[in-house]
């Protein structure tokens, strides 16, 4: 091993993080349809032990999705993506805020969990664009 | 919410750890069609320090894998389901087992992970029977 | 290193995740001795932010509870323990239910913690058995 | 508390998690700097299994600068500072990549450590800018 | 490898986990700050389910801040400055437990975060003493 | 639960995180077992790829020694308990740097591991001492 280490490395060109390659953002939209799910449980149980565990449980899925959505953004999705799709930047920064503090983490109103679902929606069309276009 | 807080608690027949219900074995498969991913790129990148971190990500991926279905078993299965399909259990034990010491977590044989993926392919179609039947 | 990895690996005849080797029901054991106590104090105390966070903490120990006991079953139990005690795939299934949401993270009833506890009780005596046979 | 939770509710307008409103890229440079510090040890170190363990934890660490890069991207950076500072989007694109697998995860460069830390003063300056004017 | 693996261990004089060497009570100050945020957000906010969020944030804040306290305690500082600073050791106990159970993870009240600010002060002027004596 | 809402706010006086009240040596102990146990077979097994996983392993496990360690030192232990054992500090920084970079993670040396786990013993014979005082 000893003599590889002093090699000089052989060159990565990595999009991701091992680089596995394997993306999928249903990842996030499976998280992002337990937190709806979450919330409208949440309105059909007036149980106070059990909205306080969906509250937790809610941040927790909601976090989820941010960590899947900033993975594509910054592990799979590289110049060229940014390039062919200007509104990406905004696009991912739009999700990734719907489900934070003013977004499905703050709220327990279905509208915001919709509104999450659909933004993962359309970077999920933009991603499996990209996938057939590789 | 404040009014609901005053109202009597209701009873909670719940089968998942909300219960939130919702549940999908790709997020087993997807963590294992990375670990099949990354034994790939370990076989076709001999910096030892790529292999050091490959065999770290396999081994985070292959425990993903075991979660994903552990809470499949635990929190999805229910008693019906095991009388209907008494081959679960095993199957469930032989899959996690898979993504184990024994398995991907241990081996860098790409054949322990198409043996895994299928594994999680005959749980997914048990999954989506006993969706289609509720 | 890079020879040694192009060598065929060695045989490696596992049953934990090093493996290591090192089982003890006593971890799940400590985790549902300590949910039982938060129930108990959650009764014992009415501040509701103690009870939120009551609530939080029984769920993350039930959690921890859950992962202890799966991985006693994934990665302790081999075929011959299953055969010679038919009972265990249910034992753990039903263990691990207990300490999910139609148990101890739905429920601040001290006789569910109590049902879970005699459940871990079950899976230790067999485990020592299986430990002495071995 | 009590009193409180009985009156209506009021609005949130949130721009952090909770939102606790403290934000310092502090978090993300000190890690940086730990994962260039690795790289430096990791040089001069070449006991094998020593160096296994600074390529896990550099890849922990680098994680982490991701993991604080993103929460100031996602949740203290808002549309007006978006207008105001347009290279943001892609200034913390190309810091969390300098983070991954093209950067300080896939590469012992010292080079790369420094091109993050870099990435990450920029970063600063704009972020107590925005705080000067806020 | 496995020649290099078989060598006598080149000797480590380690002072911190990999050693890295890169420390910073900013990390534990930077949380501790946050709580006081969540505090004094949790007293101006009356919705209850806000509330909830603030008192689990406030409770992983505060863990951080042990963590990060911990850390220095162990990792950091060597005997030398337990002869020099008798006081360390009780000093990092009473702020430890100033975050946790009878500190700001039990209480919203903000002067117990005050302490626990006044307290990490203290360590933070004697790690920067030992940092120039070095 | 609504009416225990309803009425004045106790007093807490609490010593541990909930507090949940259930403290026991034996998590770091097993832990602390499981570090030798690794450590034995990576000697016992010259699997470069086995090797990795073991160091990465030992590393996880000897972390879990720490936390289990610092928890009882600061949440457990409180000034009458310092003060009837003086080398309490000492005894639990020594044995928290025992499972560091200067013990188990940065050793493969058996005897490294054998000295936490006297350590860990003389903590638990003092845990055992106070819990019959009390």
């Amino acid at each position: 091993m000893l003599v590889n280490l002093l090699r000089p490395k052989t060159t990565v060109s990595a999009h991701c993080d091992l680089p596995c390659g394997v993306y999928d953002p249903a990842q996030a939209r499976i998280e992002a349809e337990s937190v709806k799910a979450i919330i409208e449980k949440y309105h059909a149980n007036e149980d106070p032990a059990f909205r306080v565990r969906a509250i937790q449980i809610k941040e927790q899925r909601s976090n989820l999705v941010k960590e899947h959505l900033w993975v594509l953004w910054t592990d799979y999705f590289k110049p060229p993506h940014f390039e062919k799709y200007p509104q990406l930047n905004e696009l991912f920064n739009q999700a990734t805020k719907l489900a934070g503090a003013a977004g499905t983490k703050g709220s327990v109103d279905v509208k915001v969990a919709d509104d999450l679902l659909a933004k993962i929606a359309e970077i999920d069309s933009i991603f499996w664009e990209t996938k057939k276009a590789a």
